[in-house]
């Protein structure tokens, strides 16, 4: 018998800058919610300090490419010879314990993952306009005019996929961006496809 | 020019004695939302200090008639003698004005506003367990256990029902009830279909 109602794996996107990072954080800041956050496995080595299992999963090169030869990721890239990925069985584990897993990840790795969980929630994060983000990306200082310049043609490219997601949250204030995730996230437990299980005993269809 | 998003029509339902009333109260009560309670026509005589377009919109007979020939009425029934309805033009102004219309409503009614205006939001509230319900019928102490055996029996049949809705909130306590539902309401508005609208510029489908 199950105790607990599976958890959602909730997908946190949208173009560098945007401040997935920040509304993520002040999301877990929030009372009310059974979240964990999704732990990426890596081949790169653990840096000082660096816990694996916690930090990331640090495998083996070969164990990851066999791990994606099971088809055992819900997405992975490859970064300056390393890999990154996000391992299918750790998030399914914490998702069967009635944990709401969150992932924060860029577009294209958010659209892998829809391919391979098509029941989890997909939020895009959207700047409250495209002048707010060139001054977000100008303020963080630590790029030049020419990588500003790419972001922003990156996200160019982005804005029109945010109709493949199921969700948009305009970060136009952290704490109401955050806000909004929590509302998305008990708006989904009681969706009708997924409360009538619940009370499948006394709702049965006929 | 719209300076108002659009407001939706949330169509709050479910068996006799479940607390729909209480509910709604509740979150009539919550903070942070711009809610309406929308107002019924009806052909009954308006009594003592009941006022027009604040209790019910009073019309004679014909009017009513008239208005269900030209199909103004999100659904409609005849009780004792009576029309009552709920008449779309108003409904309708108050959503262009972006306030959140609640109706609370049968589910028989529910059913037939979901044909009219299947772009509302269909919340069915859900007593904790038939047991509670029946509880909660008796302990209202206003009826004969004839009429609580006939109100259990209607809730038997209007349970299976629950899938033909959006969302089934579990009214296991009110303000956990109300809470949910204005998180819905949140969450809605947040849903791509929706919000892709508002920033159509900034992240139009190429």
């Amino acid at each position: 018998m199950k105790l607990n109602e599976r958890g959602l794996l909730i997908v946190i996107s949208g173009p560098s800058g945007v401040g997935k990072g920040t509304v993520r954080k002040a999301l877990f800041e929030l009372e009310g919610h059974d979240l964990v956050y999704s732990i990426s496995m890596t081949t790169r080595a653990p840096r000082e300090g660096e816990i694996d299992g916690e930090d990331y999963y640090f495998v083996t090169r070969d164990e990851f490419q066999e791990r994606i030869k099971n088809d055992q990721f819900l997405e992975y890239a490859e970064f300056v010879g390393n890999y990154y990925g996000t391992p299918r069985d750790k998030v399914d584990e914490q998702l069967e314990l009635g944990k709401e897993v969150v992932l924060e990840i860029e577009v294209q790795g958010a659209l892998q993952v829809r391919e391979k969980a098509p029941d989890g929630v997909f939020i895009f994060i959207a700047p409250p306009t495209k002048e707010a983000l060139y001054r977000r990306l100008l303020r963080r200082g630590t790029e030049n005019p020419n990588m500003i310049q790419q972001r922003m043609d990156k996200a160019e490219r982005e804005f029109p996929l945010a109709h493949k997601y199921d969700y948009i949250v305009v970060n136009d204030e952290v704490t109401n961006a955050a806000d909004r995730i929590l509302a998305i996230i008990r708006a989904e437990h009681a969706k009708t496809e997924r409360a009538i299980y619940k009370y499948k005993e006394m709702l049965e269809v006929e």
